[in-house]
């Protein structure tokens, strides 16, 4: 073959899907999908463990969709989890055996961030005009997007979706009344913080997508004959079920069996958004996630675009001086260079490292003292499109030992990286930290770094520049005495 | 007396001193001062722990001027302690026993609003044109400030004082080049990352303030004969002091027996600036940080317009919903009215309910998912001008709770406000936010809300208002739900 194939899978809530897609010139088509239904919120239990059932369905599903790719190599496999992955206390259990079973490395996204793919999964699939509003009902959480074009100008995601609103509202099978006015209200309630903010921001168009939706758009399509869900058909879904008094008693068109368990709480979360958002009635979009995935992460419009756009977004945001975080990332990639193969850093590293070095100050914002704490803290928190967990999470420590004492056991365990490799870009970004500490451009000689024996790094520096900047080498000797306190060493030689 | 005095106190690393005034019309004439040399700093060992026999001298002192102070009430007299007190792990135990001996409650002040405090006495004490540079050395930390007129533009704390420097690099008492040397070398060190920023201010007029600098000013002014320090000088005593060779041989005019141990350190610090900010002479004001604490404190630009400026400046800077802020404002002191008197909350509390209020919402700059933790995190660490310490961590609190599951266990100890008086402050605050949620104006009723039995509240809601406001009651429902979860009552009475 002579364009690759590549594919793309998100672990839902529900079910697990895959959509595999080929190149055409510059454009993808999809060229296959696999879609098992997991059931893996249904696994959570309340101390948040996911059950050794739950586990053992994604692990068999992940399996068979590991043989379907086989031949595909990592570059061309981009694997997300959603809401019950974030979730789970125990994910990562399941994650180590599950990227086994599939063969390819598994990514943990954020709700915002899986807000922001199913958008971009419509936008792709769909041809809209003007603003758009996509509700997408998930088994764990449900997702609310406005966008336009390729745009996304609102995200959120709420922690409900029809598995556990099943297990809340429609435990026992029986479906009255009260039940569906109790969960259409608390839907209502959960996404009430943010409906004002979509509200003001108006949109032209409504889309809704994944499998909840198309299921209430085939039922209503057996009503009304229209490719369409509107309020009344979904008022009259809703007399249906109540009228059939319990699940196991009904038979209604469009509804299929696998459906079924789960379509009264589906139905009360967007009858709660029906009521929130004062909507008439919906279209049905073919992307979600997984296509979003797919465009983002394969396509021309490529991730690392989003990424830069984020950086500068965030560094505009806590007006972070970007002069000397410049400096600092020079200085950083500059050593980096020199030691990556001695360190045997992979090169994707340098980006990190460059990320970090960009906002190692952006805590400033909230105080000088403690300053590598608060960059931590934001970068961990913050909504950072186009990033996801462990990367955030790997940030957010480089940041954190930037300066000051080595408590090296504040470490929070990383998967992206291993822990050594960690140590070695925290001492690459120290000394890269530590020699701009003038903030001045123009201040630093030729910096030539090598690794010494049993990973001692030795920095040499021009004794004539040593004797004028007396101060940069007392910052130095203070950076040699923080390391030497956890056991690595860093000469300074002058020549 | 027809017009009453008033007293402040600062509790410094190496002296405690006392300012009395009295009011002459609107302003404020010292009238007496009280100083003892506590060195508090000097019982402060490694591992962050105050000594008996330093807290003893401290309690000793505290008690004269507790004597100095009979008849005198609260309102009339404010204690700081700085940094010594805000670095000792055990500082809790020794402000209780010290505001017994003192009979007046203590404020821990951070180091940027000891700074202010200090750019503050200066400012109301000296006359100043154009832009100041101020420094001021003391026990345990130095400040630097960049002001004009009553307002400063850069303020800075560092952990570096002339009782650390004594014990860092002149403990033996020995006095050589090589000691001055890296003294000076890592005062310069320590204040690198700030540097350019004041450099790039820029300054007019520069003045020293506090017991080093004094002593060096009369140090410089017997050999030049002039009112104030200059490099040359600065050199030349150095060379004294190293000719020396032991602090025990010193004899130098203008050094006082009790300055003589202190004096090598104060200067390596000094030197350090002056190297640092390319320094050529400073003249010394009288002002610093206990004439700061009394004319903000007692002055006629009070301390209430700082906090509110403050406020409004944190607001700006995060962007928040000022309308919803105000809302829920508006909203809680409605509920405070209503309940103050029942469960005995000082009317003071009102202000903190207010702030609470104001900046529940902040941590949205950062994220909504958590914003009550990101909210908290802001205001425990952010530099809040006006605001003390404890202060700071009561305002934490109020939003840390503002929704989501009550973990009370999370709660910091608090020294403002006793446990259970917080709590009720965060039901307020909680019952303000929920009803609050639709973020409209005037989607309100009359509140009623009254304390029935056993702490129980009691809130009286119109019936039609219920029915057209399902979204609202669902809303207190919750919150009903999560208070009862730590046994607090919450009625919702429909009238």
């Amino acid at each position: 073959m002579n364009e690759p194939h590549v594919a793309t899978i998100d672990l839902g809530s529900n079910s697990f899907h895959m959509a595999i897609a080929r190149y055409q010139g510059d454009s993808l088509r999809i060229v296959d999908r696999l879609k098992e239904q997991v059931r893996l919120a249904e696994g959570l239990d309340e101390r948040l463990q996911l059950s050794k059932e739950a586990m053992a369905r994604g692990l068999a599903c992940l399996r068979v969709f590991g043989e379907r790719l086989r031949g595909f190599t990592a570059g061309q496999v981009r694997v997300a989890g959603t809401f019950t992955l974030r979730e789970a206390s125990n994910a990562g259990d399941f994650l180590h055996q599950a990227s086994q079973a599939l063969g390819f490395p598994i990514d943990i996204i954020s709700g915002n961030e899986e807000a922001r793919l199913i958008y971009q999964g419509v936008a792709h699939t769909q041809h809209t005009q003007g603003k758009v509003l996509v509700i997408d009902i998930g088994g764990g959480s449900t997702e609310l997007i406005i966008g336009q074009g390729f745009d996304c100008k609102l995200v959120s995601s709420h922690g409900m979706g029809c598995v556990s609103f099943t297990r809340q509202y429609f435990a026992d099978g029986h479906l009255n009344e009260q039940q569906f006015i109790q969960a259409s209200d608390a839907a209502h309630y959960l996404l009430a913080p943010v409906l004002s903010s979509y509200i003001s921001a108006g949109w032209d168009q409504v889309l809704g997508c994944s499998g909840t939706i198309k299921t209430l758009l085939e039922m209503c399509s057996a009503i009304t004959g229209e490719q369409c869900i509107d309020f009344p058909g979904l008022l009259y879904i809703r007399a249906q079920l109540i009228a059939a008094g319990h699940i196991d008693q009904v038979a209604i068109n469009g509804l299929s069996e696998d459906r079924k368990p789960l379509i009264a709480a589906g139905l009360s979360i967007l009858l709660g958004l029906f009521q929130g958002l004062n909507l008439d009635n919906m279209a049905f979009s073919d992307g979600a996630l997984r296509e979003g995935l797919l465009y983002t992460t394969f396509g021309r419009q490529n991730h690392s675009s989003v990424q830069s756009h984020t950086l500068q977004t965030l560094s505009h945001q806590y007006g972070v001086d970007t002069q000397q975080a410049e400096r600092v990332r020079s200085t950083a990639l500059e050593l980096f260079a020199q030691l990556h193969q001695s360190w045997q850093l992979d090169g994707a590293f340098a980006e990190l490292l460059a990320g970090a070095a960009l906002f190692h100050e952006i805590g400033l914002h909230v105080n000088f003292t403690g300053i590598h704490r608060h960059s931590a803290y934001i970068l961990r928190h913050s909504d950072l499109p186009g990033f996801n967990l462990e990367q955030q999470k790997t940030l957010a420590a480089l940041v954190r030992f930037h300066r000051k004492a080595l408590k090296l056991s504040e470490l929070e365990p990383l998967a992206a990286l291993p822990e050594a490799q960690l140590w070695r870009l925290v001492r690459i970004l120290r000394l890269a930290v530590a020699l701009n500490r003038r903030r001045q451009d123009k201040a630093l000689p030729v910096l030539l770094v090598e690794l010494a024996e049993q990973d001692s790094l030795r920095l040499q520096l021009p004794a004539p520049w040593c004797e004028h900047n007396r101060m940069l080498l007392t910052t130095l000797q203070r950076e040699q005495e923080y390391q030497a306190k956890v056991g690595w060493q860093l000469e300074l030689v002058k020549l």
